[in-house]
Parts: structure tokens; C-alpha cells; sequence
């Protein structure tokens, strides 16, 4: 008699991801988003980046609206971005951790979602560790409900891809001939799989992905993406080097990496390793760093380290995104 | 010479809620609030609400006001309702939590409270486990503070009583001659308390609460509803069902309901059932739901059903009671 | 190869608080604070006071900014005077629970900031069960963020010694000539090193600490101090005593002292022992209080207490504090 919370694959998600008139109405995946859509979004993004020591950028544009942060894995530093993107643009904002009170009672995701849309939320951001849980509450919604992906099981996490697009953009300046370097745990990582369907359709030079051979994508996965299991080949030359977090964990089970020290030496970046890369090469990192496992610290703090102004663009591509769908609203 | 804590019953707790000029002064209870009283808070909280799509009803009458949510048990949506209703109102809303701070260091209740009010807390919202917490606290709190029962051991859910009585009577239109039957775990339900003693100053025609023998209420509990503990006798034409929610680790222990299945058979409301009922009958339910125990699935999305609307109806409830009270507040 | 999280002692930890120009950039410790300085901080406090049941002072003053409350340790009443004082003045806040999170995933401090900072975070109030984290933070920041210690380890509470001090001004009107007693675990206690620490720059008469021996200060400590085992001759014509939160858990470990009882009896205050004080005497508790161990009920709700003055007050602290280094940052 029990319901059995299923989420099914969504076809077309890209589609369901606009308004008839091509407006962006959720956010759930960068796959299949149109480039003019993805330029869009990256230049009004470039609206709410202030430099450091600035006031931060403002406006009241959602006021009257509300958004509620719905995470049902914990997060600091996305949950903080989006609180913070919201309030800038003056919305009313609900912060819910829901592994501690309603899951526990065992209603379900839909009656949470239908709850918060009686109450008259305009815009859900959720995050879950379950594959397919926001395109599943996407089909679900009504017309006036915005769905935003802030990070899903190991599938997607659009606002990051975003904001290491706008990163890269701002600092290379181009797509095209250039070669992207993603280096770590990259069959577990949304975050690479959102930055590579980005990277894919603004047409970016090269994409490597790098990994121990157990922690390749499948083949599949990511097409157009060249694999390397060797750290030096795949860095050879390289615009831009991503390191992923590392589950600690996981090292242990790798072949031939027994522990830290080895992973370091094998897939860690380092000041001595970007030598291989490209001379201006940058070095981003999503966050939160595992500092001397997957990237040297020394590294993370260098002028070739863009990763703190990955974090000032991720509250600015939430702004961005926030009030695309909430413009899109009023259209409907 | 520790001071423990007791919370005597409070004599008169219908006049504690009110100023000597008979505003409201504090939510307690429904009962022995006035037909007057009650009726105006409908009349407020309909102002409102707003439907589904549009912006959310909103004012500044709350502005320089601060309303602390103070959980000694954990909600989801009954918080977020509150946080809602007084930020939509401009207030400063302060969300404590408090099982994780300062119980846990032993600070009384009552300390926790003269905090608050020190700090200059205008409203607090109170849940807790514990019959006769939030009387106990109106009777210590300084005369320019309002307490605001969220919800108080099995003994009342004034705000949910509200929200019940809001949406019957924008669906019925009335409240004479009207059958109303409530379902299920009446002996620990604070939502049937505050719906009763609503429905009883309001005048409805007949109150049915129907549950099994061992989860009936004391005689005198409800001494104006009539009991059943066959669903389908209590639910003959009945206006308005409302089914409450279940711990299932009661189930087991009642007389021939070993499981769930068994419960859904005897006491769970379906679609098939209602045809008992009403031919226009409404079905509500206080969330969050056991889709399968106590309602079935698809009646509770079927057009009979109004649990969103309830949903939607708390937030505008709880916006006219915080607006009355803090009217009432400057009269004093 | 993993990063040491080390909180090497900052020298002259005073001047770091301080701009070029003296205004006050962070608030770390009251320690080499300057008179005036704290004079000024408590002169623009009082304009935050306003009395019980008038509205609460508000200003925009911060409109704007963003105000993180960073608490390592769990916290209701600091939080939520720091939540309050920056909601009054128009500041965004954002609340972050880091145990819950970032820590857990091995995140270190400093990249937690540099986080914060890079979402433009202007003001960050710090609680940390770990001395010296407050001012290792505040020592990498950049020019234009703010740290303000809310409860570091033994060591500092810097907001909690200028409530105690505004307190003591409005009721003595004086600290020449002022006896002030500080009653039980001293050893462990960060108010009273702050209070100590601000008492000693604004010239008190005799400060006296009252502890079991084995939860004395070091004799250099608080060289400025008179320290007592004995209760009685502590008290005697003390015009001020502030009563310590002891730790349940300590006591059984005292000295002749194996339970509760016998604590109260050697170190509680009591109204009784208020009349070797002064007769004017006042009594204060930093809260939360364990009543009928450091402080006899009855006394801490009497005429003579000061204790939700003191809260009162902590608000009003905290918004001249958040006002100051706000004002000091436009500047820079």
C-alpha cells in the first residue's frame, strides 16, 4: 500500500527545462541548453560580479517572491550561495534542512514540494543524493513553480558548471582552442559531468578527463571528452586544470594507490606539475578542497588559483539564474 | 535545588489569551475563544489569501517587529509557515532550534523565554511536547509579548484549528447543519482538539470523531461530538472528512489491526469509502500525510481533496493571527 | 602532505583590531583595548537600549552588508543576539551550523573563510571552542572584512565583556571605586577574562575572583585581580558580583566539594550571602543559568539582579560593535 518514490528518467529534459517561449524555467541540467541560452546567462551573471573590497552587487528585483532552499544532503557552501543570491535580490528566503524533520516522519519528496508550493514559493532549490529527484519534482510542479538543480547524486550540478564556464570565460577570454584538463574522481562528480556539457556545447578546444582507471566515466558518458589515466599526458599543454574533491575513502580501494601519499603523487596537482600545462594555465578547484590530496596547498593559494573567484561567480551565476526564472515567471 | 520544571493547568485560559479590551493577546487555544473572535480572524486571514500563481499576499505591518520560532520539537511545516507568514508581514523573524542549544545545557524554559524578551522579541511561537508549555509561558511573559501555541503535546493546534475552519468554510460556506467527521487517532490529536472546539463555538451541526476503540478520546474529552468506531457509520453523509495522520507504531497494538493493511481496511479513507459520504464531500488532512495508512493515495490528489489548500490557508491564518496580536500589542 | 591547522599566538593582538586611522576594524579580544575606544563602543551602545516594551532600536545603517554568523560551537543566545543585531540594522545574515557541514568533509577553517569571503561576506562573527581562532582568522582576511570574536575557547568574549561592563555603568554610574567579585570557575571562564580585561582599562576599584582552588586562574593571569577561595571574604562590601555557569561535570572532581549541594553551599549565591555585598549590591549571570548551583533562584529574579539587563544590553553591543567596524571599513 506504501508509495514507492520512484524517479524516473525525464525524456527531453532539456525541454522541460524552458517556457514555450524558449525562457529559461528551470535549471536542472546543462545538457542539452543552447548556447545563446548558456551566453545569456554567463553574461548577465558578469551584472553581479563586484571586485573584492566592492559592495556586493544588488538589486530588488525579486522582491515579493520566495525561494526556499531545500537540501536534503547537507552543504555549507551552496546552500550559503544561493541564501545569499537570493537576499541580494531582496526575495523572501526559507531555508529547510529536511533530513531532520519531515523525511524522518516519512512524508514524501512530491508532499514536501506540494506543501511548499501551497505556501506560495516561487522558487525550490534542491538538493538530494538521489539521481533524477529534480526532474522528477520539475514534472510535478505547477506552472508557477521554478525547480533548481543545486546538486544531484553524482549527475549534475548545473549553477557549478555555470560558474566554472563564467570563471573560465573571465579568464581565458574564449572556448574555442582552448584545452580543459578536469583531474580526479571523475566518474562520481557532477561537477565534472555539468562543466563538460557546458564546455561541450560552447564549443570548447579540448576536454581531457583524467582519473584513475576505477574511476574513469564510462565510455559513453562523456563522448566527446578525451580519457587519461596518466596525470602528465593528460596536462600536457593544458588552458585550464580542474582538480575534483577526492572522497578519502575511496583511495584506498584504487589500484596501486595504497594511500594519500600515493594519490598525491599520481593525480595530485602541483605547482611542479602545472609546469606541464600551458605557462598561463589556471588551477580551479569546486570545493571544499582536500588540501595535499588531490591539490597541492601551496597551489591553491598561487596567482595561478582562480578559486575563490569561482566562488564570488557562483553567487552571481545563482543571482543570474534566480532572476532569469523569475522573469520567466511573469511571462507565463 | 533544582528548580524543576512544572506546568501547572492555567484557570481560565480563554482570558489569558485576551487584553482587559478583548483583543487577542496570545494563541493558546480555540477554546473558549469567542464566536466574534474567531469569526474576525476567518474574515482577516481571508485578505490573505491569494490563489495559486500569484504573488504572495504581503504588507509591512510587522516591520520593526521581531517574531522568534521557537521549536522544542522539530517541524518542517508548521515553522516554515510561521517564518513565512512573518516575514511576508516585514517582521524580523528568528528561527531557533532549541533541542540542539540550550536545553541541551539545561537552561529552563522559562529562562530561554526572558532571553527572548530581553532581547526584545515581540512574538514567540511555541512548540512543545509537553501539555501546558505555552499557557505556562503567556502567564510569565511581560505584557508586551505574545505567545503563539505552534503546536502543544496532543492538547491543541490553535493555528491548525484555524487554517481547518478557514478552508471548510470557504468550501461549505457554513457551518450550521454541516456533518464534519474526523478519522483516526483522535486520543492523541491536537489537531481534532482544536478543530473541535472551533467547530463547536462556530456552531457546526454535528461532530463525528471515529477511530478505533483503543485511540478513542476520554468521554468528556469532546463531550459534544458523537463517537464511532465503524468508519462507515460515521462517515454516512458527512460534509467534510478529515483524516489524521497515524504513527505507525501504533498500529500494531491495536485490537485485530496487526499491520498497516489491516488499518487501511478499517479506518484508512478511499475514494470508494467517500462515496458514503456526501456527494460533495471534502476530504483534509494536516500533513504530513501516510499516502496509504490513513488516506489513500489518489484521493488525496482527487478534486475532493483540499490538503494544499489548508496548506495555503495556514500561511494566511498565521499572518492574521500575528497582525491581530501585534495590534493589539500597541493598544496596550 | 595534510594541512596542520595551527593557531599560533598573534603579538600585539591589539593593534591588529585597529586600522591605521584607530578605528576599530576587528573585535578580538577587550585585551589593550584603549579607554576611549571602549568608552566609545559603550556611549554608542546606549543609543541601541531602548526600554522594556518600546519598540526595539532600529537603523539601515548596514543596508547592504552581509553578516555571517560562523559558529563552530552550538549556540542559542550569542547567536541570537548577533542574528537580531544585524537583522536591526538592516544587514543581510547568514547563519551557518558549521559542524554540520563543512568540517565534517575535512574543509579547513581558513578555506571556510576565504569562501565567505569571496561571496563578499563583510562582517564574520567567529564562535570557536579552539583559542586562538579568531584572531588566525583575522590576521588572513582581506582589508576589507571584519572578524568579531563571539566565544573563543577559555580565552575571550569580548562582546559579552562590554554588555557586562555597559551593564555595570548603568547601574553604578562609576567603575572608580567600584568593587567588583567574579564567583566560580574562573580557571575555565572567557567572561570573566574579558570582563576582567575591560574592568582593568576602565580603572575599576578592585576586582576580586572567587573560585574553588582548583579552578583558580594562573597567578599571572589576571595580575591585576585579588583572588579568594572564600566566598564570604570575597563578598564583603562588593558593590557588583557576577556569578560564573559552572559545568555540572566539574564539580564531583573538587576538592572537598562532592555534589551540588555542597557547591552551592561554599560557592552559590544566595540573597543571603548578597548581604555581606554591599547593600546596593547587584548580581549578574552570564546565562545560561544553572539555578540552585551557581546562583540561588530566587535571587537571580529578584530587584537586585541585573541579569536580563545584561541580555538586553547584549544586543545593543553587538549593534554598535557591527556599526563601528562598518564605519571603519568605509574608510579604509
Amino acid at each position: 500500500m506504501q508509495v514507492i518514490e520512484a524517479f524516473p528518467p525525464v525524456e527531453n529534459i532539456a525541454n522541460l527545462q524552458l517556457n514555450p517561449d524558449g525562457g529559461l524555467r528551470h535549471l536542472l541540467t546543462l545538457k542539452g541548453l543552447q548556447k545563446g541560452l548558456l551566453i545569456d546567462l554567463l553574461d548577465h551573471a558578469e551584472r553581479f560580479v563586484a571586485p573584492p573590497g566592492r559592495p556586493a552587487a544588488r538589486s530588488n528585483s525579486l522582491a515579493g517572491r520566495t525561494v526556499a532552499n531545500l537540501f536534503f544532503e547537507p552543504s555549507t557552501r551552496t546552500r550559503a550561495s544561493f541564501d545569499l543570491a537570493g537576499k541580494r535580490l531582496g526575495a523572501d528566503v526559507l531555508n529547510l534542512d529536511v533530513n531532520t524533520s519531515s523525511r524522518k516522519k516519512g512524508e514524501s519528496i512530491l508532499d514536501t514540494i506540494y506543501t511548499l508550493q501551497a505556501m506560495q514559493v516561487d522558487v525550490m532549490v534542491v538538493r538530494d543524493a538521489s539521481a533524477g529527484v529534480p526532474a522528477y519534482i520539475a514534472r510535478h510542479v505547477d506552472d508557477h513553480v521554478s525547480i533548481l538543480n543545486a546538486g544531484e547524486s553524482d549527475v549534475s550540478h548545473p549553477t557549478q558548471g555555470l560558474l566554472d564556464l563564467l570563471t573560465i570565460r573571465q579568464r581565458k577570454g574564449r572556448f574555442e582552442n582552448l584545452v580543459v584538463a578536469i583531474v580526479g574522481d571523475i566518474a562520481h562528480s557532477r561537477v565534472a559531468r555539468s562543466a563538460a556539457e557546458g564546455l561541450d556545447t560552447l564549443g570548447v578546444g579540448e576536454l581531457r578527463l583524467i582519473s584513475p582507471p576505477m574511476l574513469a566515466p564510462d565510455a559513453d558518458d562523456m563522448p566527446s571528452a578525451k580519457l587519461f589515466d596518466n596525470l602528465d599526458e593528460g596536462l600536457r599543454d593544458a588552458d585550464v586544470v580542474m582538480a575534483l574533491r577526492i572522497q578519502r575513502e575511496r583511495i584506498g580501494s584504487l589500484d596501486g594507490i595504497p594511500g594519500i601519499d600515493e594519490y598525491f603523487a599520481n593525480y595530485g596537482i602541483s605547482a611542479e606539475r602545472m609546469r606541464i600545462a600551458a605557462p598561463d594555465a589556471i588551477i580551479m578547484h569546486p570545493g571544499p578542497m582536500n588540501r595535499g590530496i588531490e591539490i597541492e596547498s601551496a597551489l591553491a593559494d598561487s596567482p595561478a588559483s582562480v578559486i575563490t573567484q569561482q566562488v564570488a561567480n557562483g553567487v552571481a551565476v545563482r543571482m543570474a539564474v534566480l532572476e532569469r526564472v523569475c522573469k520567466s515567471m511573469d511571462r507565463r
